[in-house]
């Protein structure tokens, strides 16, 4: 049985969680929606969404060097988690931990990659929180509404729903696989990572979807957490050509690493994964037109469990739990985290 | 004049907020009120109030050693801000950073001192995200309502208004000194301080006051803040043993230190410094009785500029500006800010 507790992070998430009383007014459990969801106000037909999201590990590691790009990802990773359970944003807060050797040019461009992003999002920053410290960690808040009767989390699929992503995924991996490798900077120029939340898609999706989560940990790991919370099988696709960013497909190649592999680590991007039941396909399908925007169907969901990739001799079983508890267990080695996962492609012979 | 620019903290949160634009649904400006206030909702009856606020300095510095009152402190300082503006609770998010070499009960002490003052407050925990990093940052943020009609802001008070404490002060500023000065646990052991957001009481105040700021920095800090936010002039009594912690006095007494440093020192406690007219003074006094609370009258406001202490001799200006910039341009060493701190009254002679 693929339980919650073969996974690492939930055992994680759950030591923390078995201090603390449940709030009366949350209508989600733990783990089960990329953002909280509470009652506020008498007539109840909203509920307000609130998400933090700490960007550090990704600096201490240095998949991110440029100042821009923290401050970037910091407000794009806590509106992903809005987007996910279909919220209309009402801003963020921000807390910034800085050591006091930092130049002023650096912080001034934190600032700036946050309030670039807020921009392309148009949303804003409410306000925020200085300290210093020995390492960088930059940590968001963001809050947004979203009406009772439309909300969103990671349950509620059904046996013959579609699976998609709001996007071609891989850039996440493909930068960190760049910085941990040491490659180049010119495989994948950090100045190019720039991931939009997709809060205009969740706000149609929520019309439709039957769960949703974000990429931020990788596809796999979304796939993974919303099979096991669901009690469903997941199938992926393996249309590569469309699941997967062509210049992160690129580097693959290039490395002659297989480049499923960019769905499999755990730096992921901020798509939204969701499914929509087949009769709400045509007019999801339409809606999504109208807006511009080109949703990629990536798999279906079966009864059953686990996560299997269609390949061309059949399907192929995928140890999902083993890809994501290697990010825990091989964390203090990236080396041996990329040849932990290319090797288990190896073995698998796709 | 003491304008805000005087002030580094002030300086720096500025060279923050010039990067972002401000949202059409916030109510403050910047530096105006210790949570934001958020527009929300059709009939706008109330507003949301929500802080970010990361305990991290306070334990690269040593100021805390038990993992209990970090989790504690975290869950008290964003409470406090709400507590400040009037809000009713909805709860709070954390992110928890923290070293991979920690232990897991460490962590679960962390916890623990959290959901410890949860239940003193009766508020809940909502959701948290953790990382691994290079030292210790918590950061919580926390959410309420607060009646569009009854916000309390840092701005209001009138020449003529009555400043008042919500509680006795000098707590915070005793445990850091005796941590920072080296001196032995039992001056003043880290297990007594517990310090408690005024959640209830400022749910009273904000019937009545004209202005209200917590004293997270200390209340020499907070009268500098308001004096300046509000153009008046601020007299502070030198009723010692009624503003003063008698626990925290004492440790001065017996070190041969002017017990009034304890409000001087940047580590304040969370208790509210708040303005009340003369007219709702026996209104407002009565309504706290009901409610077994004592707060302690400080002061006065006048007509004019600056921080005065009322003393035997006279009113004695304070350079609070001094007193503030002295915790930034001291900050890496902490015998020169006790130090610099002591120099200064010696100089006043009070």
């Amino acid at each position: 049985m693929n339980t919650m507790e073969k996974i690492l992070e939930n055992l994680d998430i759950n030591s923390w969680v078995q201090n603390f009383n449940r709030s009366p007014l949350q209508e989600n459990n733990p783990h089960e929606s990329d953002a909280e969801l509470i009652q506020i106000g008498e007539d109840n037909s909203h509920l307000l969404a609130i998400t933090i999201d700490s960007v550090a590990e990704e600096i201490t590691k240095g998949l991110y060097k440029d100042p821009f790009t923290m401050g970037w990802v910091t407000v794009m990773s806590n509106f992903s988690d809005l987007a996910a359970v279909g919220a209309k944003p009402l801003g963020i807060v921000v807390s910034v931990s800085i050591e006091s050797t930092r130049s002023k040019a650096f912080c001034q461009n934190i600032a700036q990659g946050m309030s670039a992003a807020c921009r392309k999002l148009g949303v804003f920053i409410l306000g925020g929180d200085t300290n210093t410290t020995r390492t960088i960690s930059l940590t968001g808040c963001a809050i947004g509404l979203v009406p009772q009767n439309k909300k969103v989390t990671r349950i509620g699929c059904k046996a013959g729903d579609f699976l998609f992503l709001s996007g071609c995924a891989g850039c996440g991996n493909a930068i960190a696989l760049v910085h941990l490798a040491k490659l180049p900077e010119e495989y994948f120029p950090e100045s190019s990572y720039r991931p939009i939340a997709r809060i205009k898609e969740g706000q149609l999706i929520r019309n439709y979807a039957t769960c949703c989560m974000d990429t931020s940990d990788g596809v796999i790991h979304t796939l993974d957490q919303l099979m096991r919370l669901n009690k469903k099988q997941f199938i992926l696709n393996n249309n590569w050509d469309e699941i997967l960013n062509p210049s992160a497909s690129e580097i693959c190649k290039s490395l002659n690493i297989p480049s499923w592999l960019l769905l499999a680590g755990v730096h992921g991007e901020f798509e939204l994964c969701f499914t929509i039941h087949p009769k709400d396909i045509s007019e999801f399908i339409q809606a999504a037109k109208k807006i511009d925007w080109d949703p990629v169907l990536i798999g279906e969901i079966k009864e059953g469990d686990g996560v299997k990739i269609n390949n061309k001799d059949g399907l192929v079983a995928i140890d999902t739990a083993f890809i994501r508890n290697l990010s825990i267990n091989a964390s203090q080695n990236p080396q041996d985290y990329i040849k932990g996962l290319i090797d288990y492609a190896s073995k698998l012979g796709i």
